[in-house]
């Protein structure tokens, strides 16, 4: 039984879809949580900036003696993985081959679509994961710039005729040609339910969700549950309350207690 | 004479709207260009994140030994001119002043619309120095936030489909209503033609263009014009590739050997 924190990080709100699932596999893990939200978007910046915000990031975390550190962003997870991996000093986990797994299990056709930012399609990440998998599977990528702001701008109800109109001008090329789609950043899952109606026959894999599952049972394997407690800290780089606002109408719990802010450039 | 360089600064591109028409009226001028493009977008950020931002932006150009400081970003222009310019020590011209001077000599039925960032439409800045200037105005305010990444991820030309969608929602209720439009971001110029097609009867006021006018005048009124000499000098925050090839686009000349990075969190 280990009774410390997880970490858990990513640029801004995406990292929530992580949280929501874990609570409800794990209620029992404390999570100390940190969204860059004073820095966000990371995907649209270049890998020099990504991994030094990760390094960062992460060295934060580590100052809460956090028992494993869970990667709950695609965007450093494709380009920063190994970086990251390395300053870790605990077990850590991106989500990147859980995501990928999880799409290789789902696909009937072996034609699976990766969704993404600029800078996570531009590594390649979720591909290669995929072929190391499924060497015949036929991969379409796209990366899908404005999904992050129309999120952290609070536009992502299935209803909000922006982010209907972007998914549109990313998405409708999937249509019909792939039956497995990975939302691979954690903030589309936030979108779903505009993307889920765009292509109403295609199957989601929700980076957030497998990332959960994955994290569950590396917590398993190396002996680090917790098994009582339980609770999550939230810190942020940008104002509180409005991550507070937003956070509590995704998690469907309020939060802003909770929420505290860092100045993350001093780590 | 003073052939010392003028500092200018903005959260990425946006700032370059400034540029392009300074040059043109003051080709001997030097300028010292900052843009945060590790931390763009400001506009949706929290006001103690923005005058953070904004001092170490400004201690940055002051390193230079700047003659004058030019505030070519409406968010920080609406949201932190007073901190900024108490840290300035030198000149410093912002762009809410010009802009709003602008459009009330435009207007001819003094019904006036103000597009701008979140932070820039809450703070309500354009809208008192409009009404410093002509009390009886109409004023009607939008924040656009998608308009600044969009315009970060080159989705600015006329006949970009996400960019002319997006300008629909944010425009739509303008038609008709207002003569005059205020463009208070400096990255909303790139979207001028999308914005001029949506309303084409409505005079478009440019915050780039009518701050380099001021910056002109103000450098007359204190004696500090060069009048030799010349050249832009261009830093960022992120990546110096992708800031170089969209900025060529959009100076219609290419930048790449002047782009130079900066670790902005130090100063």
């Amino acid at each position: 039984m280990d009774t410390r924190p997880i970490g858990v990080f990513d640029s801004g709100l995406g990292g929530l879809t992580f949280v929501k699932e874990f609570e409800r596999l794990l209620p029992r893990e404390k999570i100390v949580y940190f969204g860059d939200t004073g820095r966000v978007p990371y995907g649209t910046k270049g890998r020099d900036t990504i991994i030094k915000y990760a390094l960062q990031d992460i060295r934060f975390l580590k100052s809460f003696d956090v028992k494993a550190i869970v990667i709950a962003c695609g965007t450093v997870s494709s380009v920063a993985f190994g970086e990251a991996a390395a300053s870790a000093d605990v077990p850590i986990i991106s989500v990147v081959k859980p995501t990928a797994g999880a799409a290789a299990r789902c696909t009937k056709t072996e034609r699976i679509g990766v969704l993404g930012t600029s800078a996570t399609i531009g590594s390649g990440a979720y591909k290669k994961a995929i072929l190391e998998l499924m060497p015949d599977a036929e991969i379409k990528s796209r990366a899908c710039p404005l999904f992050v702001p129309l999120v952290e701008n609070g536009y992502f109800r299935r209803d909000n005729q922006l982010a209907r109109l972007a998914a549109h001008e990313y998405l409708d090329e999937f249509s019909g040609d792939v039956d497995t789609l990975i939302m691979g950043c954690t903030h589309y899952p936030l979108l779903r339910g505009v993307i889920q109606d765009i292509l109403p026959g295609i199957t989601l894999v929700d980076a957030g969700l497998e990332t959960a599952k994955a994290t569950v049972k590396m917590l398993e394997q190396n002996d680090l549950l917790s098994g009582k407690g339980g609770g999550t800290r939230y810190f942020v780089s940008d104002s509180t309350d409005d991550f507070a606002r937003l956070a509590s109408i995704f998690l469907e719990h309020p939060v802003a207690d909770m929420v505290e802010k860092v100045e993350i450039e001093k780590y």
